[in-house]
């Protein structure tokens, strides 16, 4: 196969498609996403015979059993990606929303009507419900779109796109819509990030070597996230055991996703009253806790840092603590160590709480609440399809609206400019 | 001199000064703003004697009269520089605004923070104003800007740095907040695309060489256009007397900029009523018109079209007229050679205009007015840093708050995640 004209005949296709979609209406879109819902449903038997064969092979090339349990599909979690599909379809379309309309000196009106991006490039790892997921918010908000999944995941995310696509294409869909590289030649993705004259932007999603791998090879514009090094600042004002439930939510809740906090910085004035008993509560969870000598000092045996350290993004039942002195001080540590994920500030000063919002730089910055709420459906998107933590397009979760732009719009009457 | 070193030092500079004018407010940046405006029209015979040093080495390297006349300053321009800053300093400031806070139910307020981007590299050409105006919108929205002019105009740009710098400084300002490259090394501009790690986005404005040179070279997000293919769509329900003014005024008023129209397509049904006086009309002003086969029957005499006609951006008296089946036929015309900048519907027909609203793929799509207005003045931005042609972050005239990100804030009172 001539890789490189299979990739560009997927783009060319999906840049027709995308034509064809940015005008369905709404109606038109839910119908189909339905139907894409039940066809999973209905093709359960065959989704799970393709996947045994990706678990096989999962096995024999010896996958951890985390990947291969992410990798495994049930009935259970067919059922959960039609859900999925069905509270997509629920939610408002952001497309063809006309805003901010103003009546201009020369009698011109001029707004912004939000269109589709028009196709969108998808290049992700291992969970094949992602596949689903990822499809149906593309199709929802009208554009294209063109799915690079893991080669561990070949045959479920193969079986996954077809029952899509027929149930789509039955809906009066054209068939590149939905398009998919059904190859596990790595050079396709190569191929795939040149085509800037087809594609108009590149989510990729999974680790921190694919993402910088897609970032460092893109043509194309790059909506991502590296990682999350998140911080739980305990302000000298905090309510202390509102700022223990937070620290100890932040990290034991879940600690493999990308908003659990790594490390904890408290304000020097409380650090005697906080650190022993969250320290306490945090290893018998299990918690590895790295202290900086201020810490270590409060709370003898505390494990020490190692420089890098504060850089890390542990996924883990680990994690970093610093004293620092007061509020600059913290914000210095977040600028210095933070990657633009998630702040919370712990207090109930008033002040110190307006001023962590405006100059934590983050995706999402919080007062008294855990940094785990960063996420497309606790922040009421309805759904997400990553989480950015650059500042351009999107910063933060991104859900319909941020697979969406804006053009200007004019309702003239004859003008003439002069 | 280590061109690495320099631009990398810049680079550095710059983000430890983004993150103090992300704190200052609007006040201290209206009075720097002021100041810098101030200091321009004291410093102009000082920034006189710099410009006849680059106009003296253009005219030796054989520039031509346009450019020269571009690059020149004077007493008038540089007031009018100072009242483009007066002008940007009068503007709300975006950095702050907070929207979009919404109730979630475990009792967590979910909203927007607007913020600034962060450093932005602005790579320009020729005209010394943009180099103060480019500078104040920066500053305005709270960002750091490194500054790299043309060549030509090295000794202008350095003046007029020097001066604003100064005054921006006097007022409390980071000297980095306004970077400049002063040097004429072309490696400088590529090592700065380099810095993604220092600079947030890249801005490229001047030809399209530049552009596409900056665009394959960036590491760094890039907003941009490349060129202005727009097209005029006159429908059969158009009032033929105003199609003919707007497609008079879209070509000729200013056929040098990129919004002037460079195709002029015509619905069928009306083309023999319009076409032979909307072309002599156009011929008598100057204008060489490339016809289709049927303008050339309906208009003897009119010049035909070359192949690659329809793709190019004359940017002067010339243009192509296109007789077409209805809008379906226009409508594909524009998404096979149009560049995404503006496109108008003249037409008296409600459906039509909507649907051409809807489908034409544009920054900037009309409804009975010229092409022309497509521009951050005339569309009520107060400003404009340049117009961006693709979907990612802005699309259409970037004004101040283009120049900005939104973060997500949260007030919680001690949620926790389950």
């Amino acid at each position: 196969m001539d890789i490189q004209r299979y990739v560009l005949d997927k783009a060319a296709g999906a840049k027709a498609a995308a034509r064809i979609l940015a005008s369905m209406n709404t109606e038109a879109k839910n119908r189909a996403l339905l139907r894409m819902a039940e066809a999973l449903e209905a093709a359960k038997d065959r989704l799970i015979v393709e996947n045994r064969k990706d678990l096989e092979s999962g096995r024999k090339a010896g996958l951890s059993n985390a990947i291969l349990d992410r990798l495994e599909l049930n009935d259970a979690r067919i059922r959960q990606m039609a859900v999925g599909l069905r509270e997509i379809a629920a939610l408002p379309d952001p497309v063809g929303a006309i805003s901010e309309i103003r009546q201009r000196p020369n009698g011109m009106a001029v707004g912004r009507m939000r269109v589709p991006l028009g196709v969108i490039g998808f290049i992700f790892e291992s969970r094949p419900n992602v596949t689903a997921d990822s499809a149906a918010l593309c199709l929802k908000a009208g554009n294209a779109v063109i799915l690079k999944g893991g080669s561990e995941a070949i045959h479920s995310n193969t079986a996954i796109i077809t029952v899509l696509k027929e149930a789509a294409g039955a809906e009066g869909f054209p068939e590149d819509a939905i398009g998919f590289l059904d190859t596990t030649d790595r050079q396709a993705v190569m191929e795939l990030l040149k085509l800037e004259d087809y594609i108009d932007v590149v989510i990729p999603r999974g680790g921190e070597g694919l993402i910088r791998a897609v970032t460092e090879n893109s043509k194309i514009p790059v909506l991502k996230h590296y990682k999350g090094v998140c911080h739980v600042y305990v302000d000298r004002s905090a309510d202390l055991s509102m700022a223990e439930e937070i620290g100890f939510n932040a990290k034991v809740q879940r600690p493999g996703t990308c908003n659990a906090m790594e490390t904890l910085l408290v304000d020097r004035a409380v650090a005697a009253d906080f650190l022993p008993r969250m320290i306490e509560r945090l290893t018998k969870a299990g918690v590895k806790v790295h202290g900086c000598e201020t810490t270590r000092e409060l709370v003898p045996g505390t494990p020490g840092l190692a420089p890098d350290d504060f850089h890390k993004e542990y996924l883990d039942l680990e994690m970093n603590c610093r004293v620092v002195d007061g509020i600059d001080a913290a914000l210095d540590h977040i600028s210095r160590y933070g990657s633009n994920h998630t702040e919370t500030i712990v207090t109930e000063n008033h002040a110190r709480a307006m001023k962590f919002l405006r100059e934590a730089d983050a995706s999402a910055v919080m007062i008294n609440a855990s940094t785990r709420f960063n996420d497309g459906f606790e922040f009421g998107l309805g759904a997400e399809i990553g989480i950015s933590t650059t500042k351009l397009h999107a910063y933060g979760p991104m859900g319909l609206e941020e697979l969406t732009a804006q053009k200007f719009i004019v309702f003239g009457s004859g003008q003439l400019r002069k």
